[in-house]
């Protein structure tokens, strides 16, 4: 049976800084240049998320794009959007509030709510138009 | 010897439904929404065919991106283009006009008139910004 | 007082064709060409809708875009969306399904839900990547 | 002699929060929904500049692009990028922190600055792909 | 009547340099900077023309898009696409080959083509995804 | 321990010809078409760059991604920006100046200078809107 990948792209706007706890000001400053600014910057992120399987006979679909977009909005979006990602994210609590670990922690949330048959695949994080990063759960 | 991914990208514009005939219209309704409407609604598609191969020695190519542009626009974009995807497209027929489905119509069509040497890799089809599909084949 | 022009995107998904109905098939062929197939084809459309005015002291907004969004998707996308644009439309019924018709029509629909103060500026409808219409109202 | 439109795009990657000081937290929530996040959100934000002018006839330019960029970046971008726009930004102390008063208050930070027989025409501040303001000093 | 305005967008591929040659070598280097290059350098530029009018009852159209696209090809993008701007354009001969000259020849290559009752009403020319210039015939 | 993959898009333009030295002029014209034209053209190039690798748990980064910028600024954007490709950078004398040939030489000068644990995973470089090539280093 064919395989397909299936991507739904949603977005969220929110806050962070990158900023290491068991460093001093000084060396987060020296490390992280504007981003470890104490106050904050943000961005608009654009989230990818991609799946993989076989097609329903009767629908055409691998899984209906509304409702990954509804799994996605429930689990992630509504977490992150216009919040405060190192304050208000009870699953980046603790972590560095870089996209690599944004990634990895989105890649948790959503994989135990995809239907049976359905895989996750990808999670992309484009955090500037000019950086992103790609998780495969490898 | 090296394999490069040389990927072209073209686009169509097409009206179609999601629609089982095995199925009520309540049923139609109630699995694909306003995607069902009897009536139809449409897309601008974009489509990116990726083919790999080794590069000639003699052009520096894979392949001349305006003869692959030229067996795409023959093959696919000539027969989709401005068109009722449920029911004017011979290689459709009595299928469901998901893009799961569509992007492995695309690729058996593509696939016999490739030069030698030069494999198709990706078919991915952009329905919506929010939403494609990609099949490699397998 | 300062003036500013807020824009806010909206989108749509629809099918539609070209076809005067005091012509002959072979007229609207030779006039409208692919865009004539009685089978009809479609587009993802963007509109983007701009107004003007002062700002609020309080909120230091024109208008919120929340609310825009919405004054736009109960009077345009809802009519609109997934449908086709010759059947469906109660605002277009009758008219050629031109995007400069289109342009009028939508500006017509919007400008009596505006709040006071207030004023629509232009509806721009972009029907592929490489076509769009503005209209100002005048 | 014939005028010409310059434009020059830039960015700035920022958190910010919609709030009114004169008002509760109720009151603010009620009126900026998420936006109003006590621990702020934050954009990508996109600055278009477009000057206005007639062309130096040894340069072909209405302005050197580079000195365009380089005047916004001092002014700017310098000032804005990876910052909290409520709390770091001198020029917006004690003004809400709406993109409408942001357009307007860069007007007033880059006018000062532009070359003889350079107008500043507008600024265009792009806070989502799907809202902008416009500001044309009127 | 109601006054319409419809963008066509289009495309070229060419080399240029900036260069006065009545000025030095270190003169131009100083100036033009790496776009002074006497081996050339070369961009993508985007084409935006818009026309305005009214609309013709018949077709609902201000002009047909593809009239248009024929008409900015024949007159243009066969002139400029994959062609030196210096060396091989006949109206761009002596003269400094910026964008702002840029759009103002093109204006004067399109207009005496337009049917009557379509207007020109601007040239706009991406020259990168940053810089733009805009030409409005006055 | 899991792998990212984080890319970084740079930018550079660039004239080039396609033109094979060993063909007379006719050959190279018929095979190359436009692209063979003895002034050259030229483009906007984006660049892709891809790499992997497990995270920093001090930075959680894979790389910073301003270190991986310098590293391509410095030995790939500085060579190839406003430059002649055929006649200016050393890494492409005497080869045929194809997107599939300056990818596989990006590669070969990008490789040897990213550090310890990080692995260069793709090249990929966008000519036009429409063609790009990726290279992945086998």
């Amino acid at each position: 049976m064919p395989v397909f990948y299936l991507t739904r792209k949603e977005h969220f706007n929110a806050a962070h800084k990158l900023f290491n706890p068991s460093w001093s000001k000084e060396k987060n400053d020296e490390v992280f240049g504007k981003c470890a600014n104490e106050n904050w910057h943000g961005h608009n992120f654009e989230l990818f998320v991609t799946v993989k399987g076989e097609v329903n006979p009767d629908t055409g679909f691998v899984i209906d794009a509304k409702q990954l977009s509804r799994i996605i909005k429930d689990r992630v979006v509504e977490v992150l959007d216009h919040k405060n990602l190192n304050l208000d994210v009870p699953f980046m609590a603790g972590k560095l509030c870089s996209i690599e670990n944004l990634t990895y922690e989105i890649w948790q949330q959503l994989t135990p709510f995809l239907p049976k048959g359905v895989a996750l695949h990808c999670i992309k994080l484009v955090e500037t138009p000019r950086i992103f990063v790609e998780y495969f759960g490898e």
